[in-house]
């Protein structure tokens, strides 16, 4: 057991709000979000940063980030867009050193409230905001059948 | 033909200092980069945004980036790391309806730089800055293979 906090919500040792789990991702609300439906991407499997990934991880998590994305247009979140961000590296503001892709839901002329994110971070009904994502891929998944 | 610049790149079109060609993707300078080596990663296939593009090409793209982050760091840009964005949809600051990848390299305490840079953003030295990346490429390659 290392002292990574990310591993530890890979394997179920601490607290995250969930929103997708596969066998090489998982997706969890960020706790101290920019926005409301921030959610972080991590492989489960331990790398400190891009350099030192799997690339094949890497396309994993992305595919993760891509599929949230959508879902979160869907999602009664109903967000227009969304930033997705890797900070790789402590010189380009990487703060948990586990890879992790940030996806961070737009609404159109939120840019205020975007920069202002940065001031006021704190998770505020994670529970209702994480089954309103889930809600979103659903909803995805169901149009990809239909 | 549609009117899309990033298409024309593609297509070997338009003008660009590229610097990773694939069957699915291309990698060149961003014309109006934020930093030396800030470099732009597109799928070939046009689409506007994360929402209408297929997620193998999603993968395809952030590999590029990846494998573009790690060869940064291999390069003489001597980077310490790199910001991987996507801005999708207007709400997050798209500007050009082709879905794209920045790698945007990093420094360590360059954090003034990267500010300023989106003040001052023009192409110095072009094949300069992309002969670079490709040859941390090449070190990538070889560093595989060795």
């Amino acid at each position: 057991m290392n002292n990574c906090v990310f591993c530890a919500i890979a394997a179920g040792e601490a607290p995250s709000t969930t929103v997708l789990d596969t066998e090489d991702v998982v997706a969890f609300l960020d706790i101290r979000p920019i926005a409301r439906g921030h959610v972080l991407v991590i492989p489960k499997q331990h790398s400190t940063d891009l350099d030192s990934m799997e690339p094949a991880l890497g396309s994993a998590v992305f595919a993760a980030g891509q599929r949230i994305s959508r879902a979160l247009r869907r999602s009664d979140l109903r967000s227009d867009g969304a930033n997705l961000v890797v900070n790789d590296g402590k010189a380009a503001f990487q703060t948990v050193f586990h890879t992790h892709l940030h996806v961070v839901p737009r609404w159109t002329g939120d840019k205020l409230r975007f920069a202002g994110g940065f001031l006021t971070r704190r998770l505020r009904e994670p529970e209702h905001t994480a089954a309103a994502i889930r809600e979103g891929l659903a909803r995805l998944a169901a149009e990809e059948v239909g």
